[in-house]
Order: C-alpha cells, then structure tokens, then sequence
C-alpha cells in the first residue's frame, strides 16, 4: 500500500455528492492522480444522524476505497463524517486518513485578526462541536451554527434564488447578532459543509461587512496536497498521467450524474452503483 | 397471528416520524388498540432513495413489527415507502397490509367533481407515478409535483413561516399552472407526504379557490378502521383498554421525542432505538 509510485490513487468520500467540491478542488492541485470518489447516497443525509451510525457507515466506505480502490490516500469530504467519525475511520484502514474539519480551522486561524470564528454546517457537525474544539486548540473561540435548510436548498437547484437569500440572511443575521451578544467580534465565517461553496456569492453579499469567508474544500485540498506531495512528488507536478475519475454511489446514480457536474465543475462520467450491504 | 382479541395490535412503519401524523389518526378512531410505530430515521429520508432500496428497508421495518411486536395489521404511514414497496412489504409479512396511496386515491375521488386531481409530494413518490396510478384506476386523472424542501421546512420547525409560504406558493403556483397548460381543471389537491399535513392552514390559503385539501393520513385511518373492524369490532367501541403506543427509531431517539410530539399531538413516550442491521 506504501509503495512509491508515479500515479498515486486518492481515495474521497462523502456521504453525497457535495463532496466533488473538495475533489474539484484536490484535481486543480493535483492533476496527475486517479481519483476514487465514494458518495453513500443510500444512506445520506449524515447531517441528522448519530455519532455511532456516522462512523458505521463511513467506515464502510472507506474500506471500500481502500481494499476494492486501492486507495492509499483518503480524504474525508464530508464534515460530518469528519467531525464524528475521523478516529473510526482511522482505526478501519491502515492508509492516512484527512478530514476537513483541522484544515478548515487552520484556514481560519491563518485569517481571522480578532481569534473570534463563525461556523455554519449541518446539525449533527455543529452538535459534535468538533470546529469549536479544532479551533479551540488554536486559542480561536468558535461560535457554530447549524442550517439545516441549506443543503436541501442547494440540492433543489435554487443556488441563487430570493427563498435562498432570505434563508441565508436569516442564519446569518440570527448568527451575527447571537455571537456578538456572546461577547465575540467574529472576522472569520468557515463553510463547515461541503454544499455551502455553492452559496458562496450569496453568503458572501449577507455575511457582515469585512467577514473572510473560509471554504474547506480549498483548505482541505491545500492539505491533502502537502501530505502527498512529500510521498509522491509527481502528483502536482508530473507531465505523464492525466486526472482519472471513478464515481461510486450507494444509490441515486442517475441524481448524483445529474448534480454532480454542479458541484465537479465537470461532468463526472458514468457514476457506477455499489453496494455496502446496509 | 389471525386469532381475535378485544386489542388488536397495529404496526406502523415510516422512515421517520411523520408519519404520527396518521398514527393519530388511527388513535381517534380506535383508542382501544395497541399501537407499535417505527420510524427508520437511521436512514431516511426515503424520498430520494431508489425503489430497490426502498423496499429492503421497508421490509426490514415491517418484518420488526411483525415478529418482534407481535403486529396483527400494518398501517405503511409513509408515501415513499406505499409507493415503492407496498408488494415488497406484503410479501416480507403474513399479516394484512395498508398503505396510504390507495386511501389518499379514494378520497380524491369522492372529493373530486372534475375528476382532475393535483398531488403534492416527495420527488421518490412522485417518479413511481403511483398517485396517477391509483387515480386512474378511478378514472381520475392526477397532475403530481415533487415538493423535496418541505420535509425540512417542516422539520427546521418553520411551520408558520414566511419562508415556508414563498415555497408553498412557487411549489402551487408552478403546479397549477402546469396543470392547466395540460389542460387539466383540478378541483382536489392531495397531500401525499405524512409531513405536509403540518402545513395544511398555509397550503390552503396558497391553493386556487375552491380547490379541496386531501390529508391522505384521515382516509388510511379511515380505511385501516373499516378494515380492523371487521375482525376486531372492540377497537373502535370498547371500552375497556386504554390506548397504548410504543414507538422505536432506527437513530436519533432524541430529534423524534422532540419533533415527534408536534405531529402526534400528544408526547410519544419513551421512544427505543432499535438496530436493523443497516
């Protein structure tokens, strides 16, 4: 599994397919890599879902990447999974396993002036609190928010619609004026979910004045590339292979083809069907 | 499992709780029953899965019910899983079967003098087409709409929402519109989501006049009461036993104590995690 080679195989799962953000973003550093990505659409959302049934299920998946992919990188593109199940997965594969929530508190630790950081993300990451202990651990203090409506939203098709907005200020502003009365001057916002790229500009234009916007897919990507990078220099630099993609789904294939491209940035080819026995 | 007694035992199975909203209405009309209610919240929403996943899950649900719970009857309190599965399910279980599609249908058509008729729900419902399916099996002709964001308006709590209604009304007016361009005169409007009925006050005030609400969760209780009362005649009228609900989550036990409440009108008890194996 450790053997040097020119063309290294990155294993990414989500529990959907919001996690093609975070590959779009490994393949623009990384363009000399096959790609495995596993979204577990059968089982998805993991956002509402316990700690124990979120590490089932993502441990499952990454065996998959690891013994049928041959993946010897994995990257956890899902926060949730991250946030709850970043230790089981370890524990369940014997490759090096990165999670988005560490580098999305790094990113924020390297911008914000005040130490003081909003996080918006899914019920379940923001009740494991697993941002507010990342940031923690980096003397930021972390004010988290859940928004459950916005992934339904995004997966709606309404990217950039009236409903959207007034979700998005109405999270924010109960967001803003919660933490200021917490006693916190937050510069920072992390989007501690795959989906929220996709409401960038929006969350941009109703987010406070003077707020840096940190996406942990581009966090996570910068990560992951400097932790191959010292395996398998070729992976960002290398002329000889270009970008191989593998899509697997638990279920939905034609859904995930058909939104995927939304948040890949490219088409994701044929998305074959897998089954993980639950 | 046929042998008649004075409290019957009713199973109902959803992929969440939303389906409570039929639950309580089978209590009002049989308060002399024991009753057992699932809800597969580990791995909901079903709305979005595919039939073949659907019906194993559904079936795993249903066989619980039956052989642990000792159901004499089962109530499928949820449209997705009616849809997809309800032959899977009769074949999973050796006890009589009611689903909500064929109920929802037979209400339609006593309400309908145009015999056009407008559904509303999950977009998994939708695509098996199995509203226009029973309807036409009436000589009614129904128009249906996926409607995927208001399962989580409804469990974001934003019943009476502003928000709720901007969707509530993009969802109505583009199906009534649709519906006319196909040259339909729909009278009716079905709700085939146990959670749409929460939205009922909004949905009515956003539908055209005089166009006839049907809450699918009052005709399948209506029906499952004709049905158990044929074997069963003191479910309805005795008098001796009181009500009694069990209710079991495949996750999540506490998001169903509290969400379960505002769709059963009554607190659920003591809700037990159960493990299906998926």
């Amino acid at each position: 599994m450790s053997e040097t080679r020119s063309t290294p195989t990155i294993g990414v799962f989500d529990s959907g397919f919001g996690g093609l953000t975070v590959l779009a973003a490994l393949m623009r550093r990384m363009p000399h890599a096959r790609y495995s990505f596993i979204g577990d659409t059968a089982r998805l959302p993991y956002g509402s879902k316990s700690r124990r049934t979120v590490a089932r299920y993502a441990a499952e998946s990454a065996q998959f990447l690891v013994r049928e992919q041959g993946a010897e990188f994995l990257v956890i593109a899902c926060n949730t999974a991250s946030a709850l199940a970043l230790d089981a997965i370890q524990d369940a594969v014997p490759v090096p396993v990165l999670g988005v929530i560490e580098p999305g508190a790094a990113a924020a630790h390297a911008a914000s002036q005040s130490g003081d950081v909003l996080v918006i993300a899914t019920d379940a990451t923001v009740h494991s609190h697993a941002y507010k202990a990342a940031c923690a651990a980096k003397n930021l203090r972390a004010y988290e928010k859940a928004c459950p409506l916005l992934v339904p939203l995004v997966e709606e098709g309404w990217i950039n619609h009236h409903v959207t907005d007034a979700v998005v200020r109405i999270y924010l502003g109960e967001l803003t004026s919660d933490a200021a009365a917490a006693g916190m001057s937050a510069d920072t916002l992390v989007l501690g979910c795959t989906h929220y790229p996709l409401l960038r500009p929006l969350i941009e234009r109703a987010a406070p004045r003077g707020i840096t916007v940190i996406d942990s897919a581009e966090s996570t990507a910068d990560a992951a590339a400097a932790l191959i990078e010292t395996v398998v220099p070729s992976a960002s630099r290398g002329m000889s292979e270009p970008t191989e993609i593998h899509c697997f789904a638990t279920d939905s294939v034609e859904k995930f083809e058909r939104l995927g491209s939304r948040f890949l940035g490219r088409t994701t080819g044929k998305v074959q069907l897998v089954d993980l026995g639950g």
